[in-house]
C-alpha cells in the first residue's frame, strides 16, 4: 500500500458524502450536470487570504498569480481580496480584463512577450517585468508608437535560488529576466527614456515548505532590490518579492511557518536600507491561495480487478490532472490526497488504485492507495486540484474535452 | 554540448530554409499568417503507408490510432490509406464521423467508457474492444434499449509485454483489457447474448524500436489468440495484433527494421495453427504513421545570455510540445531532434538552449545544443512533432491557446 498525500483542512463531511461550501460533492455534480468537475471554496480562498494578512507586515502587498488558477469567478473573487495580478501571457491579460480587474493592478512578466502582447498591455497600462534589454526597448519603441509611456519593471535573475523549491527560477544561467549586474544600466535606460519606473521583480523558485529558506530567500531579494537600486541611483518604487510559498502534496509534507515568515520579513522590514524605505514591496502568489481550496471530482466507470490487483477506473484522468498523475516537473511519482468522495468516512478496506479513462499507463490518479470499497457510481475526489490543474493539463488528449468547474 | 534527436528523412533545403511540401517552411507560416505552427507533411505519410504496405503480409490490415494525431485534415487523409481507426473516447467517434469516415471501420478501445460513448459507438456500428465483463454486459443491455446488436470484440491484457517498449500495456495488473485466462468464458456469454462477435485486440506496449521484440511481441500475440480461441470454443473473425512500432526521437535511437518485422510475420502468418486460418489481422499504429511527418515552428521572440549561456525564447513551448520539453513519460530530459528552419543548412557556430515563452523553468525544447547563430525573428523547428503534439499538451497553459496546424 503506497501512503496518499494529507487531505488539505477546511473540507467536511455531511451524510458520509465529501462536503464542501456547505453541501455534499454530490450536490454540486447534480448542479454541474456531469463529471469530472473542478470544484473551489471561495470559503477556503477567502480563509488563505486573511491567513496571509494576518501573518505578513501590513506593508507586504499581495498578489495573485493568475497562471494558478485562471477560472473567471476566481478572478472576481480575488479581485475584491488582493491587490495585484500578476499576468504571463496576452490571453491572461484578456482574462483579467474581462473579469472587470484595472489594468492599473496588473503586471505581466514572461520570457518570450511578442510584439502584439507588448501592444496590447502598453496600451491598457500593465506594468511590464522587462526580462531583457531587447525587451525593454521593444516596450519603449511601442509606447511611443501608442503614444503611451509604458510602465516598465525589470524581472531580475537573482544571484540566488529558493532552498528546497520545486521550480528553482534563480541561481545559475536562466531564461528568465536579467543577470542582476546587467540591472542597473537597464534601469537607468528605462528612466533616461521617459517610462513609467515601476522597479524590480525578483523571483527565485516556487513551491517551497521550508518557511527558513523562504524567509532567507526574501531576505536576499531585499538586499538584492537595495543593492541594485544604489547601484542604479534610481529610487525604486516597488519590489514584487516572488513567492514560493507551496502547498503539500505529498505524504510527510508540512505546511509552511507562515508566521515565521510573516515575522522575519516584519523584522526585516523594521531595518530596511535608506534605498528600500519608500518602495512599496508585494508577494505574488498563485498555488498557495487556490491550490488546497480546489478539488477534482470524477467518477468510478468500472471496478477491474487484474492479477489481483484492484484498478478504480473514472471518467476523469491527466487530461485534467497532469500533474497528479505524476507527468508534470516529478521524477518519481507519488501519491497527491484523494478519497473516494461518496464514502467519506469510511474506513479503509482494501488496496486500490484509481485510474484514468484515457488509454495509457500514464493515466494513474493514485496508486495502490488504501481506501474504503467503491463501486461504479462513486466518486472520487482528488485534492490540491485548485491550482495548475484545469488549466495546466492536455484537456484536448484523446478526444476527452475540459472539465467542468464550478467555484461555491 | 548536449546531442540533438536524429531529424527524420524526407526534410530538405530550399535556399538555406527548411522545406517540406516543396515549399519553405517561411511559406507556411506566412499561409498560416501566425507562429507556432504545426506542419504535416501529406507526402510523408503516404510515403510511411506505403513503406509499412510494402514490408508487412497482405493479410495484415493496417489501422490508424487517432489519438496520434486527430487534426481533421489528417484524419481525411488517413481515409484513402489505411483499412481502419481506431478511437479511444466518444470525442474521437465525432470527429472520424465529422471525417466522413464510415463507423464500421472503426474501433473503440479505452477503459473508461461512459454509457453516453458506448450509446453513441453501438449506435454508430462501431466495434467496441470491451475493457471488461461490467462493460461488456453495459454494452450488450445498450444495444437491447437501442434494437441494434452491438459489434464487440474483447481487449485482452497478455501476460507479456513488450521489451523496450516505452509505454508497456501488458504482462502484469493492468487497467486495459481483460486478464487472459477470463477471456473465453466472456467471449462465450457475448456470443451467446447474440452481440456481433469482432474477436480480440492485443496491445503490448508501444514505442519500441527492437525489431526482434516487436516480431516476438507479435508471434506472442498469435499464439494467445489461438489458444484463447480455441479455449472458448468460438471461431475468431478478427484480431488486432496492437501496434508498438516506434519512432527515433533521442540521439543514439535507431528506426526499427521495418523488413525484418514483415518477414517474421509472414512466417507466421505461413503456419497459422486452425483456430485462426479464417482470421481477418490488423495492426494499428498512430505515432509510427504520422510522428515523423510533422515539424514545430516556432519563432525567435527574444535571443539572451545569461552568465554566459545563450537562450533562444521562442513564442511556442511545452503547452504544444509537452512531451519534446521532457515533461511526459520521460524520467531523464533528452532533446528531440530541433533546428533553426530559417538556417537549415548553416554549420553549428554556438552553444545555445531554445525555450518556450512559459513562465516555467520545464519549458525548454532543446537543452544545449550545437545551433548556427539564430537572432530574433528566426524560426526554429522541433521534429517529430506529428503525434502526441497539438492534441497531446496543455493548450490553455498559461493563458497561451492552441498552436496553428496544416497539411501540406
Amino acid at each position: 500500500m503506497k501512503p496518499l498525500g494529507p487531505i488539505p483542512q477546511g473540507f467536511s463531511s455531511s451524510g458520509g458524502i465529501l462536503s464542501l461550501g456547505g453541501r455534499p460533492v454530490t450536490d454540486w455534480v447534480e448542479q454541474a450536470g456531469e463529471t469530472p468537475l473542478f470544484l473551489y471554496s471561495a470559503d477556503m480562498i477567502r480563509a488563505r487570504v486573511a491567513q496571509l494578512r494576518e501573518a505578513m507586515p501590513q506593508r507586504l502587498a499581495l498578489h495573485y498569480a493568475v497562471k494558478a488558477n485562471p477560472f473567471a469567478p476566481v478572478l472576481k473573487l480575488f479581485s475584491d481580496l488582493v491587490d495585484g495580478f500578476d499576468i504571463a501571457s496576452g490571453g491572461e491579460l484578456a482574462m483579467v480584463q474581462n473579469a472587470g480587474i484595472d489594468a492599473a493592478r496588473v503586471s505581466f512578466a514572461g520570457p518570450g512577450k511578442r510584439d502584439r502582447e507588448l501592444e496590447a498591455a502598453v496600451a491598457a497600462g500593465v506594468t511590464l517585468n522587462c526580462e531583457s534589454e531587447a525587451e525593454a526597448r521593444r516596450a519603449l519603441s511601442i509606447g511611443e508608437v501608442l503614444g503611451r509611456a509604458p510602465r516598465l519593471a525589470i524581472r531580475v535573475n537573482p544571484d540566488f535560488d529558493l532552498k528546497g523549491s520545486g521550480m528553482k527560477m534563480g541561481g545559475g544561467a536562466k531564461p528568465f529576466g536579467l543577470d542582476a549586474e546587467r540591472v542597473p544600466a537597464l534601469t537607468r535606460e528605462i528612466v533616461k527614456a521617459g517610462a513609467e519606473w515601476r522597479g524590480y521583480h525578483i523571483f527565485a523558485g516556487s513551491q517551497a515548505l521550508d518557511a527558513e529558506a523562504i524567509a532567507d530567500t526574501q531576505a536576499q531579494a531585499l538586499e538584492l532590490a537595495a543593492r541594485l537600486a544604489r547601484e542604479s541611483g534610481e529610487p525604486l518604487p516597488h519590489c514584487n518579492l516572488g513567492g514560493g510559498i507551496g502547498i503539500p502534496y505529498f505524504p510527510g509534507d508540512a505546511p509552511a511557518d507562515l508566521a515565521l515568515i510573516g515575522q522575519r520579513l516584519e523584522e526585516r522590514f523594521a531595518a530596511l536600507p535608506e534605498e528600500l524605505q519608500g518602495t512599496e514591496f508585494c508577494i505574488e502568489l498563485g498555488r498557495y491561495l487556490v491550490g488546497e481550496a480546489g478539488v477534482y471530482v470524477t467518477r468510478v466507470v468500472d471496478r477491474k480487478v487484474s492479477h489481483g490487483e484492484v484498478f478504480l477506473v473514472t471518467d476523469g484522468g491527466l487530461h485534467h490532472q497532469l500533474a497528479a498523475s505524476g507527468n508534470f516537473g516529478t521524477v518519481v511519482r507519488r501519491n497527491y490526497p484523494a478519497a473516494i468522495a461518496t464514502r467519506y468516512d469510511a474506513p479503509v478496506e482494501e488496496e486500490a488504485s484509481i485510474v484514468g479513462c484515457l488509454c495509457t499507463p500514464l493515466d494513474r490518479l493514485a496508486d495502490k492507495a488504501g481506501l474504503p470499497r467503491a463501486d461504479v457510481g462513486d466518486l472520487v475526489a482528488v485534492f490540491c486540484a485548485g491550482a495548475y490543474g484545469a488549466s495546466a493539463s492536455p484537456a484536448s488528449f484523446l478526444g476527452q474535452g475540459p472539465a467542468a468547474e464550478l467555484l461555491v
